[in-house]
Protein backbone atom coordinates (compact mmCIF):
# COMPACT_ATOMS: atom_id res chain seq x y z
CA UNK A 1 0.00 0.00 0.00
CA UNK A 2 1.30 3.45 -0.75
CA UNK A 3 1.62 6.30 2.06
CA UNK A 4 -0.81 9.16 2.19
CA UNK A 5 1.88 11.13 1.56
CA UNK A 6 3.06 9.74 -2.11
CA UNK A 7 -0.67 9.26 -2.72
CA UNK A 8 -0.55 12.96 -2.37
CA UNK A 9 2.53 13.86 -3.96
CA UNK A 10 1.41 11.77 -7.30
CA UNK A 11 -1.37 13.99 -7.03
CA UNK A 12 0.11 17.30 -7.19
CA UNK A 13 2.04 16.10 -9.94
CA UNK A 14 -0.78 14.73 -11.79
CA UNK A 15 -2.28 18.25 -10.89
CA UNK A 16 0.21 20.02 -12.22
CA UNK A 17 0.30 18.33 -15.53
CA UNK A 18 -3.24 18.36 -16.06
CA UNK A 19 -3.04 22.50 -15.24
CA UNK A 20 0.15 22.61 -17.88
CA UNK A 21 -2.31 20.69 -20.22
CA UNK A 22 -4.55 23.04 -19.96
CA UNK A 23 -2.07 26.55 -20.77
CA UNK A 24 -0.95 24.33 -23.45
CA UNK A 25 -3.66 24.47 -24.98
CA UNK A 26 -4.92 27.83 -24.70
CA UNK A 27 -1.81 28.76 -26.51
CA UNK A 28 -2.64 26.86 -29.17
CA UNK A 29 -6.26 27.67 -30.02
CA UNK A 30 -5.75 31.52 -29.08
CA UNK A 31 -2.87 30.89 -31.84
CA UNK A 32 -5.24 29.33 -34.52
CA UNK A 33 -7.51 31.27 -33.97
CA UNK A 34 -5.44 34.31 -35.26
CA UNK A 35 -4.63 31.90 -37.90
CA UNK A 36 -8.16 31.05 -39.77
CA UNK A 37 -9.26 34.29 -38.26
CA UNK A 38 -12.26 32.19 -36.31
CA UNK A 39 -12.92 34.10 -33.14
CA UNK A 40 -14.92 31.40 -32.07
CA UNK A 41 -11.45 29.44 -30.94
CA UNK A 42 -10.93 32.14 -28.93
CA UNK A 43 -14.05 31.14 -26.99
CA UNK A 44 -12.02 27.27 -25.97
CA UNK A 45 -9.42 29.93 -24.16
CA UNK A 46 -12.33 31.89 -22.41
CA UNK A 47 -13.54 28.24 -21.37
CA UNK A 48 -10.43 27.17 -20.11
CA UNK A 49 -9.30 30.46 -18.02
CA UNK A 50 -11.93 29.79 -15.25
CA UNK A 51 -10.53 26.35 -14.80
CA UNK A 52 -6.76 27.34 -14.91
CA UNK A 53 -7.82 29.86 -11.54
CA UNK A 54 -9.33 27.19 -9.75
CA UNK A 55 -6.26 24.74 -10.31
CA UNK A 56 -3.86 27.66 -9.47
CA UNK A 57 -5.54 27.95 -5.92
CA UNK A 58 -6.04 24.27 -5.28
CA UNK A 59 -2.27 23.53 -6.45
CA UNK A 60 -1.30 26.15 -4.17
CA UNK A 61 -3.61 24.55 -1.32
CA UNK A 62 -2.15 21.38 -1.89
CA UNK A 63 1.68 22.04 -1.67
CA UNK A 64 0.97 24.40 1.83
CA UNK A 65 -0.95 21.58 3.10
CA UNK A 66 1.96 19.13 2.00
CA UNK A 67 4.51 21.58 3.94
CA UNK A 68 2.18 21.94 6.98
CA UNK A 69 1.19 17.87 7.58
CA UNK A 70 4.16 16.06 6.40
CA UNK A 71 7.67 18.40 6.96
CA UNK A 72 9.06 16.93 4.01
CA UNK A 73 12.63 17.34 3.74
CA UNK A 74 15.61 17.71 0.88
CA UNK A 75 13.88 16.03 -2.51
CA UNK A 76 10.42 16.18 -1.30
CA UNK A 77 10.64 19.82 -0.24
CA UNK A 78 12.69 20.44 -3.77
CA UNK A 79 9.70 19.28 -5.28
CA UNK A 80 6.88 20.58 -3.39
CA UNK A 81 8.68 24.47 -3.42
CA UNK A 82 8.95 23.76 -7.55
CA UNK A 83 5.70 22.74 -7.60
CA UNK A 84 4.54 25.90 -5.97
CA UNK A 85 6.75 28.09 -8.45
CA UNK A 86 5.72 25.90 -11.89
CA UNK A 87 1.77 26.98 -10.35
CA UNK A 88 2.35 30.56 -10.44
CA UNK A 89 4.06 30.42 -14.13
CA UNK A 90 1.39 28.30 -15.47
CA UNK A 91 -1.72 30.58 -14.70
CA UNK A 92 0.47 33.41 -16.14
CA UNK A 93 0.95 31.66 -19.42
CA UNK A 94 -3.43 31.31 -18.96
CA UNK A 95 -3.26 34.90 -18.26
CA UNK A 96 -0.75 36.04 -21.81
CA UNK A 97 -2.95 33.50 -23.65
CA UNK A 98 -5.70 35.37 -22.62
CA UNK A 99 -4.13 38.37 -23.36
CA UNK A 100 -3.71 37.28 -27.21
CA UNK A 101 -7.23 36.69 -27.98
CA UNK A 102 -8.04 40.27 -26.80
CA UNK A 103 -5.63 41.58 -29.10
CA UNK A 104 -6.71 38.83 -31.35
CA UNK A 105 -10.31 39.82 -31.36
CA UNK A 106 -9.29 43.57 -32.21
CA UNK A 107 -6.93 41.98 -34.99
CA UNK A 108 -9.82 40.27 -36.48
CA UNK A 109 -11.89 43.17 -36.82
CA UNK A 110 -9.96 44.58 -39.55
CA UNK A 111 -8.62 43.42 -43.09
CA UNK A 112 -5.79 40.50 -43.19
CA UNK A 113 -2.10 42.79 -42.97
CA UNK A 114 -0.23 39.89 -44.58
CA UNK A 115 0.19 36.70 -43.65
CA UNK A 116 1.23 36.67 -39.88
CA UNK A 117 5.06 36.50 -40.60
CA UNK A 118 6.75 34.95 -38.06
CA UNK A 119 4.10 34.72 -35.29
CA UNK A 120 2.81 30.95 -35.67
CA UNK A 121 6.55 29.88 -35.95
CA UNK A 122 7.07 31.72 -32.50
CA UNK A 123 3.87 30.02 -30.90
CA UNK A 124 5.17 26.76 -31.86
CA UNK A 125 8.51 27.16 -30.37
CA UNK A 126 7.00 28.80 -26.73
CA UNK A 127 4.70 25.57 -26.91
CA UNK A 128 7.34 23.02 -27.36
CA UNK A 129 9.33 25.41 -24.89
CA UNK A 130 6.20 24.55 -22.34
CA UNK A 131 5.52 20.68 -23.30
CA UNK A 132 9.16 19.51 -22.89
CA UNK A 133 9.11 22.08 -19.18
CA UNK A 134 6.57 19.39 -18.19
CA UNK A 135 8.64 16.31 -19.24
CA UNK A 136 11.46 17.70 -17.42
CA UNK A 137 9.72 17.81 -14.38
CA UNK A 138 8.10 14.52 -14.31
CA UNK A 139 11.15 12.75 -15.58
CA UNK A 140 13.86 14.93 -13.63
CA UNK A 141 15.24 15.37 -16.94
CA UNK A 142 17.76 18.56 -16.30
CA UNK A 143 19.55 18.10 -20.39
CA UNK A 144 16.04 18.55 -21.15
CA UNK A 145 15.49 21.55 -19.39
CA UNK A 146 18.74 23.10 -20.17
CA UNK A 147 18.01 22.93 -23.67
CA UNK A 148 14.92 25.27 -23.03
CA UNK A 149 16.62 27.57 -21.44
CA UNK A 150 19.43 27.92 -24.86
CA UNK A 151 16.16 28.41 -26.85
CA UNK A 152 14.49 31.22 -25.19
CA UNK A 153 17.19 33.49 -27.45
CA UNK A 154 15.50 32.06 -30.33
CA UNK A 155 12.38 33.37 -29.29
CA UNK A 156 13.90 36.68 -28.21
CA UNK A 157 15.48 37.00 -31.52
CA UNK A 158 12.29 36.04 -33.57
CA UNK A 159 10.32 38.93 -31.45
CA UNK A 160 13.57 41.53 -32.25
CA UNK A 161 13.28 40.86 -36.38
CA UNK A 162 9.06 40.73 -36.25
CA UNK A 163 9.43 43.91 -34.17
CA UNK A 164 11.52 45.45 -36.72
CA UNK A 165 9.64 44.09 -39.98
CA UNK A 166 6.48 45.83 -38.61
CA UNK A 167 8.02 48.58 -37.95
CA UNK A 168 9.20 49.28 -41.62
CA UNK A 169 5.35 48.37 -42.58
CA UNK A 170 3.74 50.66 -40.38
CA UNK A 171 6.09 53.90 -41.18
CA UNK A 172 6.04 53.28 -45.16
CA UNK A 173 1.47 53.05 -45.11
CA UNK A 174 0.04 54.26 -41.75
CA UNK A 175 -2.86 52.58 -42.39
CA UNK A 176 -1.07 49.10 -41.28
CA UNK A 177 -0.01 50.93 -37.75
CA UNK A 178 -3.08 49.83 -35.65
CA UNK A 179 -2.76 45.75 -36.71
CA UNK A 180 0.93 45.97 -36.67
CA UNK A 181 0.75 47.14 -32.91
CA UNK A 182 -1.39 44.73 -32.27
CA UNK A 183 0.26 42.00 -33.64
CA UNK A 184 3.83 43.24 -32.16
CA UNK A 185 1.52 43.21 -28.82
CA UNK A 186 0.89 39.09 -29.44
CA UNK A 187 4.25 39.02 -30.55
CA UNK A 188 5.86 40.54 -26.86
CA UNK A 189 3.10 37.76 -24.97
CA UNK A 190 4.78 35.15 -26.75
CA UNK A 191 7.84 36.18 -25.50
CA UNK A 192 6.68 36.36 -22.44
CA UNK A 193 5.39 32.82 -22.21
CA UNK A 194 8.73 31.51 -23.36
CA UNK A 195 9.88 33.04 -20.43
CA UNK A 196 8.02 31.20 -18.10
CA UNK A 197 8.54 28.16 -19.89
CA UNK A 198 12.21 29.45 -19.40
CA UNK A 199 10.93 30.16 -15.85
CA UNK A 200 9.95 26.27 -15.08
CA UNK A 201 13.12 24.67 -16.71
CA UNK A 202 14.62 26.75 -14.08
CA UNK A 203 12.81 25.40 -11.30
CA UNK A 204 13.34 21.74 -12.50
CA UNK A 205 17.27 22.12 -12.68
CA UNK A 206 17.41 23.36 -9.24
CA UNK A 207 14.52 20.48 -7.81
CA UNK A 208 17.03 17.91 -9.13
CA UNK A 209 20.14 19.10 -8.89
CA UNK A 210 19.40 21.60 -6.10
CA UNK A 211 21.62 23.80 -7.76
CA UNK A 212 20.05 27.54 -9.07
CA UNK A 213 21.34 28.39 -12.69
CA UNK A 214 18.83 31.22 -12.50
CA UNK A 215 20.96 34.88 -13.09
CA UNK A 216 24.04 32.75 -14.37
CA UNK A 217 24.88 32.54 -10.61
CA UNK A 218 27.67 30.22 -11.91
CA UNK A 219 29.59 33.17 -11.96
CA UNK A 220 28.99 33.96 -8.60
CA UNK A 221 30.35 37.30 -7.43
CA UNK A 222 28.51 39.01 -5.00
CA UNK A 223 28.45 43.20 -5.16
CA UNK A 224 27.61 44.95 -2.30
CA UNK A 225 26.56 47.62 -4.21
CA UNK A 226 23.75 50.27 -3.79
CA UNK A 227 20.85 50.49 -1.49
CA UNK B 1 17.37 35.95 23.95
CA UNK B 2 15.21 35.73 20.65
CA UNK B 3 14.85 31.65 19.51
CA UNK B 4 17.38 31.16 16.38
CA UNK B 5 13.65 30.53 14.64
CA UNK B 6 12.60 34.15 15.20
CA UNK B 7 16.06 35.61 14.54
CA UNK B 8 15.81 33.92 11.39
CA UNK B 9 12.63 35.19 10.20
CA UNK B 10 12.99 38.43 11.09
CA UNK B 11 16.56 38.61 9.21
CA UNK B 12 13.88 37.03 5.81
CA UNK B 13 11.96 40.14 6.94
CA UNK B 14 14.28 42.51 6.59
CA UNK B 15 16.42 40.84 3.44
CA UNK B 16 12.48 41.14 1.43
CA UNK B 17 12.46 44.96 2.36
CA UNK B 18 15.71 45.64 1.61
CA UNK B 19 15.33 44.06 -1.85
CA UNK B 20 11.66 46.19 -2.55
CA UNK B 21 13.64 49.02 -1.80
CA UNK B 22 16.15 47.77 -4.57
CA UNK B 23 13.16 47.45 -6.52
CA UNK B 24 11.46 51.01 -5.96
CA UNK B 25 14.87 52.73 -6.35
CA UNK B 26 14.87 50.85 -9.95
CA UNK B 27 11.84 52.04 -11.32
CA UNK B 28 12.40 55.59 -10.07
CA UNK B 29 15.66 56.32 -11.92
CA UNK B 30 14.16 54.38 -14.72
CA UNK B 31 11.42 56.78 -15.21
CA UNK B 32 13.66 59.64 -13.72
CA UNK B 33 16.32 58.81 -16.65
CA UNK B 34 13.54 59.31 -19.47
CA UNK B 35 11.82 62.54 -17.63
CA UNK B 36 15.25 64.21 -17.29
CA UNK B 37 16.29 62.77 -20.95
CA UNK B 38 19.24 62.12 -18.52
CA UNK B 39 21.42 58.00 -19.41
CA UNK B 40 23.75 58.30 -16.95
CA UNK B 41 20.53 57.77 -14.40
CA UNK B 42 20.01 54.22 -16.66
CA UNK B 43 23.10 53.00 -14.75
CA UNK B 44 22.11 53.52 -11.82
CA UNK B 45 19.03 50.94 -12.17
CA UNK B 46 21.46 48.28 -14.17
CA UNK B 47 23.73 48.52 -10.96
CA UNK B 48 21.41 47.38 -8.57
CA UNK B 49 20.20 44.77 -10.97
CA UNK B 50 22.56 41.90 -10.59
CA UNK B 51 22.11 42.46 -6.56
CA UNK B 52 18.77 42.07 -7.06
CA UNK B 53 19.42 39.00 -8.65
CA UNK B 54 21.39 37.62 -6.04
CA UNK B 55 18.79 38.60 -3.43
CA UNK B 56 16.10 36.44 -5.18
CA UNK B 57 18.67 32.95 -4.69
CA UNK B 58 19.81 34.55 -1.41
CA UNK B 59 15.94 34.97 -0.36
CA UNK B 60 14.61 31.73 -1.86
CA UNK B 61 17.81 29.66 0.01
CA UNK B 62 16.54 31.30 3.15
CA UNK B 63 13.15 30.10 2.68
CA UNK B 64 13.64 26.67 1.51
CA UNK B 65 16.21 26.76 4.94
CA UNK B 66 13.42 27.91 7.15
CA UNK B 67 11.20 25.08 5.30
CA UNK B 68 13.37 22.49 6.42
CA UNK B 69 15.01 23.11 9.56
CA UNK B 70 12.15 24.43 11.48
CA UNK B 71 9.12 22.56 10.13
CA UNK B 72 6.87 25.89 10.98
CA UNK B 73 3.16 25.55 11.37
CA UNK B 74 0.08 27.85 10.05
CA UNK B 75 1.14 31.63 10.55
CA UNK B 76 4.79 31.27 10.27
CA UNK B 77 4.63 28.77 6.86
CA UNK B 78 2.39 31.10 5.44
CA UNK B 79 4.25 33.82 5.85
CA UNK B 80 7.60 31.71 4.69
CA UNK B 81 5.43 30.84 1.46
CA UNK B 82 4.01 34.38 1.01
CA UNK B 83 7.89 35.61 1.03
CA UNK B 84 9.08 33.11 -1.76
CA UNK B 85 6.19 34.85 -4.21
CA UNK B 86 7.30 37.87 -3.03
CA UNK B 87 10.55 37.73 -3.87
CA UNK B 88 9.72 35.94 -6.92
CA UNK B 89 7.74 39.29 -8.11
CA UNK B 90 9.85 41.69 -6.53
CA UNK B 91 12.49 40.03 -8.86
CA UNK B 92 10.73 40.14 -11.85
CA UNK B 93 9.98 44.33 -11.36
CA UNK B 94 14.03 44.63 -11.36
CA UNK B 95 13.67 43.30 -14.54
CA UNK B 96 10.97 45.28 -15.81
CA UNK B 97 12.59 48.43 -14.96
CA UNK B 98 15.70 47.26 -16.68
CA UNK B 99 13.15 46.86 -20.26
CA UNK B 100 12.54 50.55 -18.99
CA UNK B 101 15.63 51.52 -19.14
CA UNK B 102 16.81 49.04 -22.59
CA UNK B 103 13.39 50.99 -24.27
CA UNK B 104 14.48 54.05 -22.62
CA UNK B 105 17.67 54.24 -24.28
CA UNK B 106 16.71 53.65 -27.97
CA UNK B 107 13.70 56.85 -26.67
CA UNK B 108 16.67 58.81 -25.90
CA UNK B 109 18.49 58.78 -29.09
CA UNK B 110 15.59 60.74 -30.77
CA UNK B 111 14.28 64.08 -29.89
CA UNK B 112 11.58 64.23 -27.68
CA UNK B 113 8.09 63.18 -29.21
CA UNK B 114 6.16 65.69 -26.77
CA UNK B 115 5.91 65.71 -22.34
CA UNK B 116 6.10 62.19 -21.50
CA UNK B 117 2.06 61.80 -21.10
CA UNK B 118 0.80 59.75 -18.06
CA UNK B 119 3.65 58.03 -17.98
CA UNK B 120 5.19 59.84 -15.14
CA UNK B 121 2.05 59.37 -13.62
CA UNK B 122 1.73 55.80 -14.17
CA UNK B 123 5.11 55.24 -12.40
CA UNK B 124 4.00 57.18 -9.41
CA UNK B 125 1.08 54.67 -8.70
CA UNK B 126 2.66 51.94 -9.57
CA UNK B 127 5.78 52.56 -7.13
CA UNK B 128 3.03 53.69 -4.35
CA UNK B 129 1.45 50.29 -5.29
CA UNK B 130 4.47 48.40 -4.90
CA UNK B 131 5.61 50.68 -1.27
CA UNK B 132 2.17 49.66 0.26
CA UNK B 133 2.48 46.29 -0.65
CA UNK B 134 5.40 45.63 0.88
CA UNK B 135 4.42 48.21 3.65
CA UNK B 136 1.13 45.93 4.29
CA UNK B 137 3.39 42.85 4.05
CA UNK B 138 5.43 44.25 7.31
CA UNK B 139 2.13 45.54 9.28
CA UNK B 140 0.27 42.90 8.20
CA UNK B 141 -2.64 45.39 7.14
CA UNK B 142 -4.76 43.70 5.08
CA UNK B 143 -7.05 47.02 4.42
CA UNK B 144 -3.70 49.02 2.33
CA UNK B 145 -3.16 45.71 0.84
CA UNK B 146 -7.10 45.70 -0.63
CA UNK B 147 -6.84 49.37 -1.08
CA UNK B 148 -3.78 47.70 -3.59
CA UNK B 149 -6.20 45.76 -5.41
CA UNK B 150 -8.34 48.52 -6.62
CA UNK B 151 -5.43 50.90 -7.93
CA UNK B 152 -4.96 48.10 -10.27
CA UNK B 153 -7.78 49.41 -12.28
CA UNK B 154 -6.85 53.11 -12.29
CA UNK B 155 -3.21 51.59 -14.49
CA UNK B 156 -4.78 49.88 -16.91
CA UNK B 157 -7.17 52.80 -17.45
CA UNK B 158 -3.83 55.09 -18.11
CA UNK B 159 -2.90 52.32 -20.11
CA UNK B 160 -5.48 52.30 -22.11
CA UNK B 161 -6.48 56.12 -22.24
CA UNK B 162 -1.84 56.53 -23.08
CA UNK B 163 -2.60 53.78 -25.94
CA UNK B 164 -5.13 55.61 -28.02
CA UNK B 165 -3.36 58.69 -27.71
CA UNK B 166 -0.23 57.65 -28.75
CA UNK B 167 -1.95 55.78 -31.64
CA UNK B 168 -3.37 59.09 -32.29
CA UNK B 169 0.16 60.44 -32.82
CA UNK B 170 1.42 57.37 -35.10
CA UNK B 171 -1.75 58.12 -37.50
CA UNK B 172 -1.36 61.42 -37.82
CA UNK B 173 2.21 62.07 -38.36
CA UNK B 174 4.31 58.53 -39.50
CA UNK B 175 7.44 60.04 -38.03
CA UNK B 176 6.62 59.93 -34.86
CA UNK B 177 5.63 55.87 -34.86
CA UNK B 178 8.93 54.65 -33.68
CA UNK B 179 9.41 57.15 -30.68
CA UNK B 180 5.36 56.61 -29.84
CA UNK B 181 5.76 52.83 -30.13
CA UNK B 182 8.62 52.51 -27.42
CA UNK B 183 6.54 54.43 -25.14
CA UNK B 184 3.78 52.26 -25.71
CA UNK B 185 6.18 49.38 -24.72
CA UNK B 186 7.26 51.53 -21.44
CA UNK B 187 3.73 51.94 -20.51
CA UNK B 188 3.10 48.44 -20.67
CA UNK B 189 6.30 47.58 -18.35
CA UNK B 190 4.67 49.70 -16.16
CA UNK B 191 1.38 48.27 -15.91
CA UNK B 192 3.03 45.31 -15.27
CA UNK B 193 4.89 46.47 -12.60
CA UNK B 194 1.71 47.59 -10.75
CA UNK B 195 0.63 43.37 -11.40
CA UNK B 196 3.09 42.34 -9.76
CA UNK B 197 2.91 44.82 -6.62
CA UNK B 198 -1.08 43.65 -7.46
CA UNK B 199 0.14 40.00 -6.66
CA UNK B 200 2.48 41.00 -3.62
CA UNK B 201 -0.90 42.70 -2.01
CA UNK B 202 -2.86 39.49 -2.95
CA UNK B 203 0.12 37.13 -1.23
CA UNK B 204 -0.32 39.48 1.88
CA UNK B 205 -4.55 39.08 2.19
CA UNK B 206 -3.66 35.21 1.98
CA UNK B 207 -0.73 35.06 4.44
CA UNK B 208 -2.95 36.95 6.81
CA UNK B 209 -6.49 36.15 6.19
CA UNK B 210 -5.39 32.40 5.29
CA UNK B 211 -8.09 33.62 2.49
CA UNK B 212 -7.32 33.55 -1.17
CA UNK B 213 -8.30 36.66 -2.70
CA UNK B 214 -6.60 36.07 -6.45
CA UNK B 215 -8.88 35.29 -8.99
CA UNK B 216 -11.87 36.70 -7.12
CA UNK B 217 -12.65 33.14 -5.61
CA UNK B 218 -15.37 34.11 -3.49
CA UNK B 219 -17.66 33.50 -6.22
CA UNK B 220 -16.81 30.24 -6.06
CA UNK B 221 -18.54 27.54 -8.51
CA UNK B 222 -16.34 25.24 -10.12
CA UNK B 223 -16.38 24.74 -13.77
CA UNK B 224 -15.66 20.91 -14.64
CA UNK B 225 -15.48 22.03 -18.34
CA UNK B 226 -12.55 21.37 -21.06
CA UNK B 227 -9.24 19.52 -21.18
Amino acid sequence: MERHFDVEMKQLKERLLYMGDLADKMIHYAIQGLVERNPELFKEVEKREKEINFLHIEIDDRCIRLLALSQPMAADLRFITAGMKINSELERIGDLAINITQNGTEYLKEVQLKPLIDIPHMAQITQKMLEDGLDSFVNKDTQLAKSILLRDDDVDGLRDQLFRELLTFMISDPATIKRALTLILIARNLERIGDHATNIAEDVIFMVLGKDVRHHVEEKEVTSASG
